[in-house]
């Protein structure tokens, strides 16, 4: 495990929401991170899918894992999400990356599939978005 | 109480992510529609706001909700949103409304506000996105 | 005429784009303003409406102009627009205004219409961007 | 040059707005295309750079292109495009891809080159968007 990965999981460990849902780390390098989660029944909309907002949340949180590698303290500015497919399984996987970096801020997609036994992982969801440095009160 | 609020509570109750929450629906007409949410610890991020993905979550099931009224079966396709400042307070509301609808979609706007005791609500967020009819299966 | 409607055209006019596609300022005040671009034959794409591209356009630069009245000068960060009917007329009519303003930012939505000699006009897209100061260079 | 590479160029040629920029297309395939602009110094903005709009119009109309290769018949619903730095070159190149798709829409990316003579193209937007299927009417 990188150091990169060390110190990710640590800050995700430190976001309330994250550790609600349950949310796992599983590699962090400069400009890239996967996270992962298990689909609890209670993440579902009424269609049995896992609910649009639980994507959302992993492509907004990955969007700045990614960012936060090269910009260090940073929040979502901004994101757009598509859905593409019923999201169906037993686990979630989002892979963001910096598509752009600058001084202030990063432009970052992430990519989320779902994971069903037996079947091959299948895009759910496209997000891009801004990312952008907090400055420090003094 | 409106029959159309009536109804949407009883769906909001069919979805066990919102359940999960306990996102509450407060009125609903046609073309709109109020969710509210009231802030647990347990959705925050690690500077003590609440999390970016519940925002979204709101503003993912309230565009929802407001095309709903008007095109029945139907599910988000895709949505922007912008965060405003840090969403701090103890209850969310989540207000959106129709802006333009044809026979397969609506285009959707949603404002979220932040509530903190003795003070003005402040606009936290603001999402813009495209809700589209579901074709029952035959 | 306003100062600041007067200072719009002023700015407009700089523009080489905006003046190569002959776009007019009706109005600008603190947070809001109002472009129209008479819609000629080299406007359109394959089927007879205005190209897209043409009203992306004017959501860019009707967003950037109802920004500029409160941040000065600034720059388009970023923004999404939905087309949502063909747009036929013989002109456009962009209305932006601000929804949100901070320091360095401003989310903005603007609206676009088409108009038709002898009919109502119609909403043909819908945008919300982000317009972000552009800090001097010493 | 490919069949596809010449279908395209004669789809572009019918298109006014494209004609009238000079928009060419340099290579089309299933799934993706290359359109390219040369810069006039009409296409810029107050300072000097070419003007958001020219590149919000390059990449709708990429995004349709990449998708209609898939969905044939097609218009673009909605894109977002962030900016990442100002675009500064005698040269534009867009290249998009599709990302996802269905019977119905496909979800393209486009990334936006700037060439200048004696330097690296520089990448200076991205835009995400949704194609859509036009269906004949009978």
């Amino acid at each position: 495990m990188s150091d990169y990965t060390e110190m990710g999981r640590k800050i995700l460990k430190t976001q309330p929401f994250s550790q609600f849902l349950g949310t796992e780390l599983d590699a962090l390098a400069p400009g890239s991170v996967v996270l992962s989660l298990t689909v609890q029944d209670a993440f579902k909309q009424q269609h049995g899918f896992v609910h649009g907002g639980v994507l959302s949340y992993l492509a907004d949180n990955a969007l700045t894992f990614a960012g936060g590698t090269l910009l260090m303290n940073c929040v979502t500015s901004e994101y757009k999400i598509n859905y593409l497919r019923p999201a169906i399984g037993n686990k979630l996987v989002a892979k963001a990356e910096v598509l752009s970096t600058g001084k202030r801020q990063a432009v970052c997609q992430c990519k989320i599939y779902a994971h069903q036994e037996g079947e091959e992982e299948r895009l759910v969801a496209i997000a891009q978005g801004t990312i952008i440095k907090i400055e420090p009160k003094s």
